[in-house]
């Protein structure tokens, strides 16, 4: 089965926004073993879409859409189509139902041109919109199959993989022969983790290995295709042993797991509570801790103390700390670590504390980090010296200082066991 | 002139990777009049992309070309559309020296395949690589125009606006009088706005509207053409004085303005300051402000309050409050918002508090949200019923808290003037 995604969407040939969403979608497809030989993008014209469908039919069997099934006159994928296949637009029940309900919810008048959105190709298997409006459709005809999917990535993501993808897999005969794995690195350059790999990375053909990089981490991905999924995951065995020789120190995570996420499941696993105290990051940390599913178990709070007052008032940080070692320093996060440990009754505190740059702050140069984290064990500090944007030092901070949690709470848990 | 942006490579319909070429070179097409009809995205294979560049050269004038020309045997850009268009490819003597001293520079051997990049189009005009090996180029046959460009989003960027943008905007006889103003809306739909603007959308033509839609907020670009800049600047004005009579109470910004760097801007202009008690959001306002520059000024600190616990013994509530009202509640709030002012000594004081979702907390349904903010003027509370996923809601819950702080400040300091 031939694939072709087609995006409809004046904003994506004007550059306001990139077409992700062909991407999200061909990685989906890569692990059912359906074959991407297009992206198309096409405006929010019926003249264009339509020539653009006529050419995807000639050269492909499935054409999957995003976008245009929106309550404007500009949205008009699903009316093309239609006209195009010779089939009527009917209301769905259902959708209709759950567009009255999404306005109810927001205390709002339903306009009538949101009715639109209810609109279905009839003879259409229905996929609702659990994040938004206008819901997805599967609709075949004359040997070709046509996935209509709604353009924003939130809406479109979910229903995709939740609902769409089980269906074209079924659709393609795919019985599951293809596995795949995600290694994540942190602590280690790309340049660097490719050199060490050259060897694996040109010989080896199956499993296929490609690396990607972005802020700070490196993730490999590992496909293997096998008759059974037992023997491809086999494979995936067999490279994770290589890939662990080579650079198992950096490997600290696979798939979705991300730096966030790991450091939450050992702190919520091992019924461990904790807190921060942040100054450069100003919450980040806490944020995206907070973003992670059963937190409430390990997260009390913490403070934010942007200003050196309020390390003073808020933490109790002796003035002459701050005069005399700055408040980026190693003994300034320390005591922040320490003192909203204390605060907070947990067991871990940790401060943050830096210059986020570009410009110095208080003596040191932009991208000086200082991270402590304290438990009951002891202190443990690291300094980063990063070259980044100012929001991007911020980030990096942050992942930074998870790492450092991970690795305290691994080590723990492997000393008691 | 029409012009299609056709990227060249497997890794993009593998999923691995956007297509953030094609939005670069389209916003930069915009700003000189160029139209972009169609974005195709190949693999690196020579059948199907010959098939690629006939469909382009049938509904394009200008074709410009991204990837494929590396030192690979899957890099067969040059080499497919040579053989298209019956010319020639020559070694260009400049490329050759640079990518010589390129691997002198790396201290590397330079293999026989990486002379391979030195070929160009005969007859085409190059476009030297000061970020990479391979060149770019722009070569003109039977009326229509061949822009290959290198892959790498940082070779392929400067490279294209640098060298290449001031060549196609001769081409297009393009001499300067567009200009592009975006309108950022907060607090109404784009189904609504749009009802609002139907007239205004169906009757414009110069300058053009196309709205947007992201994360609760809408923007409409307009862009107009003239003669000079100044007349464009006025078709633009004319637009903005319709758009504010149908929304001027939603339009709250210009451009790359957003709620947050509007609060930052207003807080920091004025010379207010500002701590906050979050509760759900756990640190995201905070952080969010603190990637403005120039925050230091206004932003002091704040508590996040994770528990009922922390909110007691962090910011002094009352046990009785929380068990009568609740913690997500207009009063939690409200206590959250005026402890946390008074803890910090600032202008201004916001109390953040509600339930990420999708479950129930504390008896209110997921996505329900109180916002305060205490000032010297008194208290001011909002809530929010949202239907998106855990994160989308924290994100909204900040940037309705945003909104209702620009919205204080700016009454504020109208009644003032």
């Amino acid at each position: 089965m031939k694939a072709e995604i087609i995006a409809v969407g004046s904003e994506l040939l004007l550059g306001q926004i990139s077409n992700t969403n062909a991407r999200h979608i061909s990685a989906g497809l890569a692990e059912i073993g359906i074959s991407v030989h297009y992206h198309t993008v096409v405006g929010d014209n019926a003249d264009r879409l339509g020539q653009a469908i006529r050419i995807a039919e000639s050269r492909s069997d499935l054409l999957i859409f995003t976008g245009g099934l929106g309550p404007t006159k500009d949205d008009l994928t699903k009316e093309t189509i239609a006209r195009h296949a010779g089939t009527q637009l009917v209301y769905d029940d259902e959708a209709l139902v759950s567009i009255r309900a999404w306005f109810d919810r927001m205390g709002r008048e339903m306009t009538e041109n949101n009715k639109k959105q209810a609109l279905i190709l009839e003879g259409s298997t229905v996929l609702q919109n659990h994040h938004g409006m206008a819901p997805g459709m599967l609709f075949s005809a004359d040997g070709h199959h046509y996935l209509l999917l709604p353009g924003p990535p939130k809406e479109m993501e979910p229903m995709f993989t939740v609902l769409a993808k089980p269906l074209l897999a079924r659709l393609a005969g795919f019985s599951g022969p293809i596995a795949s794995r995600v290694f994540r690195f942190y602590g280690i350059g790309e340049a660097e983790l490719e050199h060490r790999m050259a060897d694996l990375l040109d010989n080896q053909s199956n499993p296929t290995l490609a690396p990607l990089a972005s802020d700070g981490e490196v993730t490999i991905r590992a496909t293997a295709k096998a008759a059974t999924r037992e023997e491809a995951e086999k494979l995936l065995d067999g490279s994770e042993t290589e890939i662990r020789k080579i650079a198992g120190k950096h490997l600290y995570g696979y798939d979705d797991e991300t730096l966030v996420s790991k450091a939450a499941s050992l702190l919520i696993g091992n019924g461990l509570t904790i807190s921060a105290a942040e100054s450069l990051t100003a919450g980040l940390f806490m944020s995206e801790l907070a973003e992670q599913p059963g937190i409430s178990a390990a997260l009390a709070g913490g403070v934010v103390t942007y200003t050196a007052q309020a390390k003073q008032e808020q933490l109790g940080l002796p003035e002459s700390l701050l005069e005399e070692k700055g408040a980026v320093s190693e003994e300034t996060a320390t005591a922040m670590a320490v003192a909203v440990r204390g605060k907070f009754g947990t067991d871990f505190g940790v401060g943050l504390t830096g210059a986020a740059g570009p410009d110095p702050h208080d003596g040191k140069p932009g991208g000086t980090v200082w991270i402590a984290i304290a438990s009951g064990e002891g202190i443990r500090t690291r300094r980063l010296l990063l070259s980044g944007m100012r929001n991007t030092n911020r980030i990096r901070a942050v992942k930074a200082a998870m790492h450092m949690l991970i690795n305290i709470i691994s080590e723990t848990s492997a000393r008691s066991e």
